[in-house]
């Protein structure tokens, strides 16, 4: 341990800790390893000490300490990332939230808690005390906590109704604590959100969070089987357009990756069936019904609340989103995935045309969200990986067809984003981390302004591998 | 009073009646003199005698024993339709659904109910036992019943959100009684909804809804001017496309209708501006106030929890859809309107296009809608009326230009609408109502297949005017 380390730990002993090696190891890590780029890049971090307070004054005591010590912090929630949101790139304190998961107040609409909440706890406490739930929440609903979800995640099962976290009004408040020699604690609403949801922590801890909700359903799953991948497709646009249907999630998966990958789907389709998964609130299940009558060739073969199965296939909504890249990984290791935005209204032009492009080599899987208003499509497409440059070629052939890619082989937030520097929170971290110690190497702006975008950024900053270390 | 009907009256003479001349001129009636075209030749109207049934039971009496003496039955809310749904063309029965008004149960996201109840009154209920209430309701929600909406209405407040009522989704079951010897009880459900929805109880009487619930949110109405109609339209086609914001409500009325015709609006307009009239969820308050203060030109004006005035306008609502005309009618008797929609992707376009030509003769009142799920607009312009003949070119105007209308100087449900046959009602009115005695003359197809749409349909079945009768 570096010195400056061990005596901020030494400073903080009084706080909760991980102290065995294989807690600090996997405290150290996400779920980096579904890209076979970052697994290179970042196998090998590992924070100097875990620390998990336990309230507020503890995250400004362990900042403060931290600050004084120079020492690095980097934040995380459940650690289900996908993009080493969490890792802790320069080694020094990780913090881990989990303590820190008490609901505070319910309201009609609305909810406030602390951030290292499980989004299950979350909605568990919400639903028994109102009837309610988060708008939104990600396929590792079980797992992920809500602060996480805020500071590293972009949307999920939900963003068919509501669009993506960013969206105004998906957020209402965030409380954050800045790492300078005495740390300030700021309310955050508005524009000011922006400064640090999706921020993976580079700038702020989020102690408080503020969430709108929804009424919590008794939701039923329903997975739809289609021999043509196109029908499947117009079909899942168009049942997403009927506002008078509610759901909460529309996943396209192309054949065959319901007959290989899902476990207990696999009996239920044959290799040719696109499969189509749906969360529909049992008030409109009559509308869902008459809406897939009308497409006849769809044919639902699962229905939660009445077409069951011997065995449960589970949540459909443990399919969707990165839970689909996961089951993939679990049969072919050798496979990865991309992250694309299919706008509307040329989305479905343009899946057909990626389609035609790659044909196996990218088979998509899609989730239908609102972007801008309107319907359109998140493609998660699973990849056979064969070289780093092929993938690279993928993504640049995608970009040039026009579509959209948030590069999920990168682990900064300009090259998993826009590949632009966000301003506001660049300028944000310049307040408050000034010492730039708040995650390092995850924001480029901040290390080298003039980054060009040519090739994977290679932080200088990370800690050698054990080999170069020899 | 005709043989018929006296005998049909004394058969049932055992349920309530409404005997004062004076009521049953009132029950004969609806809001049909917002229109001059429908106001000469429809005022002279009336029921040969209204019978309030206060069951099922009851409503099977009544249509067994005017089916056997061949009299006319037509059914009727509160009578807040603007088109004459009601009004009873060849005098006879006139049912009135009042004592109907039992809510039967209350479900997460749904309501069974009797059709003659109180919207007001249905959303009291949902609400304080549920904290829900109903998705979507006309402006004349503290006048209408629930049942005359379904029969007569197409959407209203909560369109924003959750499209036209007959969307899929929007109705969830409806139960039927027939007009035959023996009257038949049916309960329609999905594609079947169509038969008797929207049909002006033509070939059927409704007695029990089943409709969708929404969570009842203590809303906050809010009115927003502007000096420029185009950025008002603007803002709020942009407003409705953040689905992150939840509103149910967005009117936008063209400068000058806020400072000539809304009481207790006009001391806080000018001549010039053009309002914008929101009801959003308090949870979406500052994503509302956040979008807005992008808008350097959006003054918000009025805010129901917190910028109040010292006299209230009342609610929001009670200024948009048919009650925006219903307010300039009280200012200005020479004032009627049109039903406009103004489709995706060039509804904003249309909209300038359609002020470009006419000017103030047919001032904007635009209600931002979803239609198959894309955010446009329905538009009830006030319209200066001088002649039947202008009036009509106006129409075809409109028309041509690329307007759809859906015209309200008209009593029948073809010209209402798409100015084509309905099959599905057609077909189940053969069925249910053999005879054609329900609310005789509002289906053309049942009288003149053969009708061209060239002008107004006249129904040879309609009461004679008194004069023409002296």
């Amino acid at each position: 341990m570096t010195p400056n380390a061990a005596a901020a730990k030494a400073a903080l002993s009084h706080i909760e800790m991980d102290e065995a090696p294989a807690a600090i190891r996997s405290k150290s890590r996400d779920f980096f390893w579904y890209s076979p780029i970052l697994k290179e890049r970042l196998d090998h971090l590992e924070a100097e000490f875990v620390v998990n307070p336990k309230s507020e004054a503890e995250v400004i005591e362990i900042l403060k300490v931290c600050y004084a010590h120079d020492v690095p912090v980097t934040c995380r929630g459940a650690g289900t990332g996908n993009y080493g949101q969490a890792m802790p790139l320069s080694g020094g304190c990780l913090m881990h939230l989990k303590n820190m998961n008490r609901v505070k107040e319910i309201h009609p609409g609305r909810v406030i808690a602390e951030p290292g909440i499980i989004i299950k706890d979350l909605d568990a406490q919400t639903r028994a005390e109102s009837g309610q739930e988060l708008r939104m929440h990600p396929s590792t609903w079980a797992t992920a906590s809500i602060g996480g979800f805020i500071a590293g995640g972009s949307g999920g099962v939900g963003s068919v109704t509501w669009g993506a976290l960013r969206d105004l009004g998906n957020i209402i408040r965030l409380r954050v604590v800045t790492m300078e020699a005495e740390p300030r604690v700021l309310d955050f609403r508005g524009e000011e959100l922006h400064r640090v949801s999706h921020a993976y922590g580079t700038n702020g801890i989020i102690t408080e969070v503020e969430m709108p909700l929804a009424p919590a359903y008794d939701w039923i799953d329903t997975f739809v089987a289609f021999e043509d991948f196109r029908e499947a497709m117009e079909y899942s646009d168009g049942l997403a357009n009927n506002p008078g249907i509610l759901v909460k999630l529309i996943s396209v998966y192309e054949a065959p990756m319901a007959k290989a990958y899902f476990q207990r789907v696999k009996a239920h389709v044959t290799e040719a069936d696109t499969l189509v998964g749906i969360m529909v609130a049992p008030q409109s299940l009559d509308g869902f019904q008459t809406f897939s009558a009308r497409w006849p060739n769809a044919r639902i073969i699962y229905r939660s609340d009445d077409l069951q199965w011997d065995r449960s296939p589970g949540p459909v909504f443990e399919h969707g989103w990165n839970h689909t890249t996961l089951r993939a990984l679990k049969f072919d290791p050798s496979i990865t995935y991309l992250q694309v935005r299919y706008r509307f209204p040329d989305h479905i032009e343009l899946v057909e045309k990626v389609r035609a492009e790659f044909g196996a080599e990218v088979l998509q899987h899609l989730e239908v969200l609102k972007e801008s208003g309107r319907i359109c499509f998140a493609g998660l497409p699973l990849v056979k990986f064969s070289t780093p440059e092929r993938l690279e070629e993928i993504v640049k052939i995608h970009e040039e067809m026009g579509c959209m890619i948030f590069n999920p082989h990168r682990y900064t937030l300009e090259e998993g984003g826009r590949q632009s520097a966000d301003q506001r929170q660049l300028d944000f971290k310049r307040e408050a981390d000034p010492k730039g110690l708040l995650n390092p190497g995850k924001m480029i702006t901040w290390d080298e302004p003039d980054f060009d975008y040519a090739k994977i950024y290679a932080y200088k900053g990370m800690l050698p591998k054990p080999e170069a270390a020899e």
